[in-house]
């Protein structure tokens, strides 16, 4: 079944409203094996609005609107895709008695341009409205579909969970397609790299594998599709498909699917019950935000000092002022300081520091905007790692974020290995 | 000028990437005073992208394309344009010189496919990508104008801002009819109390003014249309209304258009050479983070404490024992002794703390989730103030950041006005 979204609503077109109804809607008919083809955003000019609906019935299964079921003039989906379809327009009293009930909870007459509203086309499934006053519609004709929602989503929403998604379940047959669906998300490799080393596998039957670039992650999404294939099957074909990759990109893999950079470094933290600090200088506070997103933070991370000024490196950090001096703060051996006195004044398993120029100003011929030094300190001892970031200044600060959490992931990982090869 | 904006990509079909290019592209286009009619979506599908895109140059003066730029055999954006133009495509040697840099820049050889995005219609402008390998380009035939942007939004947006908002500025006619705008932001009140205090003044002639909610602040939307008016006029009456609302709100009004809580606090602290640490638990580094976010902060922000374990409060920033048992963590106590703790730690002027319980576990009946304590020290001595925020953990976190800020931003009015008064 092939679907279209057409969003109605100037307030979408004039850039104050995000149109996070279209993104609902398309994840919802995704997941149920239903492939949206376009959404289209048109005003709520009558002549742009009909085009779209016309053109819109005219080559799809299922089109679903939201927008214009308001009781005002310029508020005509109903009606124009009743005049689309050919079929009259008719009074639900039922409708009308529910939004005269709306205005009587609210103590208030209902004016006489809300009866608009309980107009439908004529056979419409009539979808109730709680939560305000234009109710929604399911229409069938000529075997096409057409669900006409409101367009605040938090009327839209529950409408579409209590009545639409029933009925297109309904509507699907057993053996229709559905998608099986996995995301491998990748640190430290580009795209054009990653597809150079999945070379083959890029192609394998039964399966679609496509690149999205993220801000510093890389994410290999796969589709397994079971039309022909049972659930079980698919996920085979997942599985195969995810060890191969796992194989030839190693511990560049750090998740899937719902997880994150963050919450992978907290769990392995977690399970080995480690405890990490922060010494930050570029990230200014970034990295220990990010440590504390997740709720349960407080069972691995003590805390940190943010170092922005030399002074506080010293001070709180027990920097050494020749290092300053020799070095400057964005340098290896300030990174290595940082991360070591952090450790003794935390008193955690673990250090991790960042010190480097965010820009746009700062940059040298020897130290470039986007220079970044990331210390690791661990029982065994302290190493630093210099990286060269591209971009604006909060785009560095992110990506050195990033680039800290794969640091302690990649470390963890070595070090349950390790613990590992110990037991065997 | 009538305009229209095409995005593609599959993943904005698969409900996993929220659209906000196009929102971000509409309100920048309507605040030229260019109409956009329609979004459309569509995926990486080369019959569907030539239709739309088909569709879209017969009906509009202007079409903005995000997307289909990547280096992948179905990225086809700048391909289709040409075909649908009439165009052929020629290889820029310039950007193809910036591609091969930007892989030399991180030591790897350009793979081949990139070579496929130094290639454009014919007599393009050419938009430099510093953040990406794929530049855009600006095109024009028969009147119409077509603008290739990257689907990536960081790519995008300092794309559009640098090269395409000029161009465009040019090409509008200096009589088309144009929205002279201005944005009064608002902490510390909700919508109805704004609305009842402003009364009148939301209906004057000339104008229409909006509320819109944000996370933590209130923004008035100020809108004179200049078609019949002089721009000089319109700007009158826009100072007119600012004037008026100053007048009702006080400093409630912290900023306006661009500014931002943040840059406004760093501006009252640079302007006075004063400096500020800062002593975070329950932000865990997010305030930090929030006053290096600009540039320059290394003037005023000294750095600070991220004192997320109880034995971080006592052995970085001397916070009593006595006070740890006796009141807990989150009160008002320790919130007076973290921030009079960096403040001689880091010798600054002003100190800010916060201590509070985020969520979504840690809450009681004494100490619900959302309780927040934002401690500020000063020359004259030390205060806390006891806030509860309402929310899920990030936003608490988030809303304790502003109301930080705030007290900062008011601490300093107060101060400013001591020094006039002392002055005069």
């Amino acid at each position: 079944m092939k679907a279209e979204i057409v969003s109605t609503g100037t307030e979408l077109l004039l850039g104050e409203t995000l149109n996070t109804s279209a993104h609902f809607l398309t994840g919802k008919l995704s997941s149920l094996g239903i492939e949206v083809d376009y959404h289209t955003t048109v005003g709520d000019d009558p002549e742009r609005l009909e085009q779209v609906l016309r053109q819109a019935i005219g080559r799809t299964d299922l089109l679903v609107t939201t927008g214009g079921l308001g009781p005002t003039a310029d508020d005509l989906t109903k009606e124009l895709v009743a005049k689309v379809l050919n079929i009259k327009m008719e009074l639900d009293p039922y409708s009308l008695e529910q939004i005269k009930q709306f205005f009587g909870r609210r103590k208030a007459p209902m004016p006489l341009s809300n009866e608009k509203q309980a107009y439908f086309p004529r056979a419409s499934k009539i979808l109730p409205n709680p939560i305000g006053t234009a109710p929604g519609a399911i229409i069938e004709k000529n075997g096409k579909t057409v669900v006409i929602l409101p367009g605040p989503p938090f009327e839209m929403t529950p409408m579409f969970d209590n009545y639409v998604w029933p009925a297109l379940q309904q509507k699907i047959e057993p053996d229709t397609e559905r998608m099986n669906e996995r995301v491998l998300k990748v640190f430290g490799m580009g795209e054009s790299a990653i597809e150079e080393v999945l070379g083959d596998l890029m192609s394998l039957p039964n399966l679609s594998m496509a690149l999205l670039a993220k801000r510093a992650e890389m994410h290999i999404r796969l589709v397994a599709r079971s039309s022909k294939m049972t659930f079980e099957k698919a996920e085979e074909v997942l599985n195969r498909a995810e060890e191969g990759i796992r194989q030839r990109l190693g511990n560049k893999v750090f998740g899937r699917d719902q997880e994150t950079m963050i919450g992978i470094v907290g769990q392995l933290l977690k399970n080995k019950q480690l405890t990490i600090a922060t010494a930050e200088s570029c990230t200014g506070g970034l990295l220990g935000a990010a440590l504390t997103q997740e709720p349960g933070s407080s069972g691995f991370y003590l805390g940190g000092v943010v170092s922005y000024s030399n002074s506080l490196k010293q001070g709180l950090l027990g920097v050494s002022e020749k290092n300053l001096m020799k070095y400057g703060a964005v340098s290896e051996e300030v990174a290595k300081e940082m991360a070591e006195g952090i450790r003794l004044k935390a008193g955690s398993d673990l250090a991790i520091s960042t010190t480097g120029i965010a820009g746009p100003d700062g940059g040298s011929d020897q130290k470039p905007v986007g220079l970044v030094y990331v210390g690791l300190a661990t029982p065994e001892g302290v190493q630093a790692e210099k990286i060269q970031l591209y971009g604006e200044r909060e785009s560095v600060r992110q990506l050195t974020v990033q680039a800290a959490m794969n640091k302690v992931r990649v470390h963890m990982l070595a070090y349950e290995r390790r613990l590992q090869l110990g037991d065997g």
